[in-house]
C-alpha cells in the first residue's frame, strides 16, 4: 500500500501557514516528490511550490493528490470536494491526513471505485495486525523517543536517514504518524491502532531485515506523557531498538497540553525509555540527544547547553537542524 | 449502559468446562444474579445452576441472556441464534463476550430493534473517550498489576471488593475485561480501545469520587509483557492509583504465550509498575502481593513462599483464594 509520487499538494482554504504544517513537512523532506500546489481562492498558506491546476498536474505526471492540511475539527471542507473529484477523474489517487475519512464521502468513494483510484486515509490503519511477540529479529533498529510530544522525533529520525543515505548506508525511515507516512509513502498511524496491537503493528512496520540494515523508526509521545505513554510503550517494545535518540525541547515549562504536568528530568527520561526497551532488546543504548533549539536566540547559551548534555551523558547532543546528525551517526557506527 | 440482572447463563454447545470460563467467573462472584443456565443438546459444560428454558427464565424475571462461553474463533454458533432470538422475543437484553458481535447478525439486530432490547458486545467499547490528562482527581483508587497475563488480577480486585464490602467500606469494582464487565454490569474492555485513548478510557471508568471512596480497578497485562504492555501503561497512568497489588503465579517458567520471554523478578516488576504509576500519583504504594498458589500442592512450600515475600517486601503476601484479602485491606487502611 505505497502512496505513489509525484504529489500535488492540495491546501484547500487553509486559514494560515500553521494549518499547512503537514504539507510543509512533506515538502521539506521530499521536495522532489512535490511538483506543485493547488490552493482555493481564500487560502492563506503557501508552500512556495508552482501553482498547478488538476489538468496541469495530470499532464506533469502527478500520481497522488495529497491533502496535507488541517481544518477546524479535522473535517473535509465542502468546497474541497470538487477538486478531489477532479483529481480522481484525472486518474490520480487521493491521500488525506485528516481525522474524517475521505473514503466515507459517498461521491468520493463512488468516483474512486469507478476510476480504480486508491483513497488513503493515513490516520486510519487498514491493515490487520497480529499481537506482538517480542521475539528477536535480525536487522538494526533505531527509535527516536522524547521528553514530550512534539519535540522533533520525526525530524530526528529523518535527519538520521538523510545522514546515513549520504554515506550510502542501507536504511529505511519507518513512519508512525500522518506526516511521516506521506514522507515515507507508507507506514502506520500507531496511535489509531487498537491498543492490544500496538507492539504487533510496530513489529509489522519494522520487520526482520539484513543484519546491517537500519530501520529508523519515528517515535510517538513519551513514556512520561500521561495521555499517550501507552502508545509509546507499545512502540518501544515492538521496535526492539538497538539504539535510541532522546529528543527534547529545552524551553518547555510543562508537558504539551497539560499545564499541571512537569517535564521529566532528561536523565530520568533516558533511563525510563532504556529500561522499557531492554525488555525486548537487552543491548539497547542511547546513542545521542537531539535538542530542538529553534526558539533559543542566544547562540552561546545554546552551545553551552549542548556541551553540558554531551559532558553529562557522554554521547553527542546536537540540534539536528543546525549541527546535523553526523556526530550521532558516528556514535551509532562506533558503538 | 448497565447490563441488568438477573442473568440467564447461556452455554450453547460448549465443548468443555474451559469454554465456559467466563460464565464460571460470573457465577463465582455474582451467584445471586445468575438464576439459571440454558444448554444446547451437545453442551459439555455445567455451571451447576438450575436448567431453564427461555420461557421459564422470563417468568423468573431474567433481564439479560448472557453469552459467557468461548467458541472456536470467537464466533457465534449458528445453532445459538434461535435461542438468542427467543430471549429477545421474551423481552430480555442479550450480552455477549465473544469477539464477533451479536449486533452484527442482521436478524438479531432487527429483532432487538423491534423489541426495544439492548445488545451488549462487551469486548467492543461503544463509548467515545477523551484523551487522558493525568490531572489529579479525588477519591482513592487501587489497581491490580501483575508479573504476567492471567495471574489473578481480576480475582484479586474482586476479593478486595468482597473484603471491603464485608467491612461496609465505600467501594466499587471497576472492570476492564469481558468477565469483569459481566460481574460489574458495566466497564470498558481497555485492550479494544484505540491506543490514543487508553488512559482517557481509564479516567472515564474510575472518575472523581468521594475522598474516602475506593475504586478497585481490574488490571490487564503487565508492563513486562511485550505483547500488551502498552495497554497496561495507559491503565496505570489513567488509574492514578493510590495503591497497587502485585499479582503473581509462582510456577510460570516464561511469559504467557511467549516461550522466549522470561518472567521478571518480582522486585523489579513491583518497582517498574510503581515508577510508572508515580507519573500521575507520586504517593502510590504497593500494599500487598497476591500469589496464585492453586497449582502448589505442598502446603509447607506454599506458606514458606508467602512468608519469604512478606519478609522481603514488608507488605502482606497472600493467596486471595486461601488466605483472603483481610491482611492487605488492613495494610491499605493503615497505610
Amino acid at each position: 500500500m505505497e502512496i505513489e509520487h509525484p504529489y500535488l499538494m492540495f491546501l484547500g482554504d487553509a486559514a494560515d501557514q500553521l494549518a499547512a504544517k503537514t504539507a510543509q513537512g512533506i515538502v521539506h523532506w521530499r521536495r522532489d516528490w512535490c511538483v506543485g500546489q493547488l490552493r482555493l481562492d481564500d487560502c492563506d498558506a503557501d508552500l512556495g511550490l508552482p501553482e498547478m491546476s488538476i489538468t496541469d498536474a495530470a499532464a506533469a505526471g502527478v500520481r497522488t493528490l495529497v491533502i496535507g492540511v488541517a481544518n477546524r475539527g479535522g473535517v473535509i471542507g465542502e468546497s474541497w470536494i470538487a477538486t478531489i473529484l477532479a483529481a480522481i477523474d484525472a486518474g490520480m489517487d487521493v491521500a488525506s491526513g485528516l481525522h474524517a475519512r475521505i473514503a466515507d464521502i459517498p461521491e468520493v468513494a463512488a468516483a474512486a471505485a469507478e476510476n480504480d483510484a486508491r483513497l488513503f486515509d493515513v490516520r486510519h490503519p487498514t491493515e490487520t495486525f497480529d499481537v506482538g511477540t517480542g521475539a528477536r529479529r535480525p536487522g538494526k533498529r533505531l527509535l527516536t523517543v522524547g521528553t514530550d510530544c512534539s519535540v522533533g522525533k520525526m525530524f530526528a529520525a529523518l535527519a538520521v536517514e538523510q545522514e546515513m543515505s549520504g554515506r550510502a548506508m542501507d536504511c529505511d525511515f519507518r513512519a508512525t504518524g500522518q506526516t511521516g507516512i506521506f514522507i515515507a509513502g507508507s507506514g502506520v498511524s500507531v496511535d489509531a491502532v487498537v491498543s492490544d496491537f500496538i507492539s504487533g503493528a510496530t513489529e509489522w512496520l519494522a520487520p526482520a531485515n539484513e543484519p546491517e540494515h537500519w530501520d529508523l523508526i519515528e517515535g510517538q509521545g513519551s513514556l512520561f506523557h500521561p495521555s499517550y505513554a501507552g502508545v509509546t510503550m507499545g512502540l518501544v517494545h515492538g521496535a526492539q531498538p538497538d539504539a535510541l535518540i532522546l529528543c527534547h525541547e529545552p524551553t518547555r515549562t510543562h508537558m504539551r497540553g497539560l499545564p499541571h504536568q512537569p517535564l521529566p528530568d532528561i536523565g530520568d527520561c533516558m533511563e525510563g525509555h532504556l529500561s522499557a526497551a531492554r525488555l525486548t532488546n537487552p543491548d539497547v543504548a542511547c546513542v545521542g540527544i537531539a535538542i530542538n533549539t529553534s526558539v533559543m536566540e542566544n547562540d552561546a547559551a545554546r552551545l553551552e547547553l549542548l556541551q553540558q548534555l554531551t559532558d553529562r551523558f557522554e554521547i553527542p547532543a546536537v540540534d539536528p537542524v543546525r549541527e546535523g546528525m553526523a556526530p550521532i551517526v558516528d556514535n551509532m557506527i562506533g558503538g
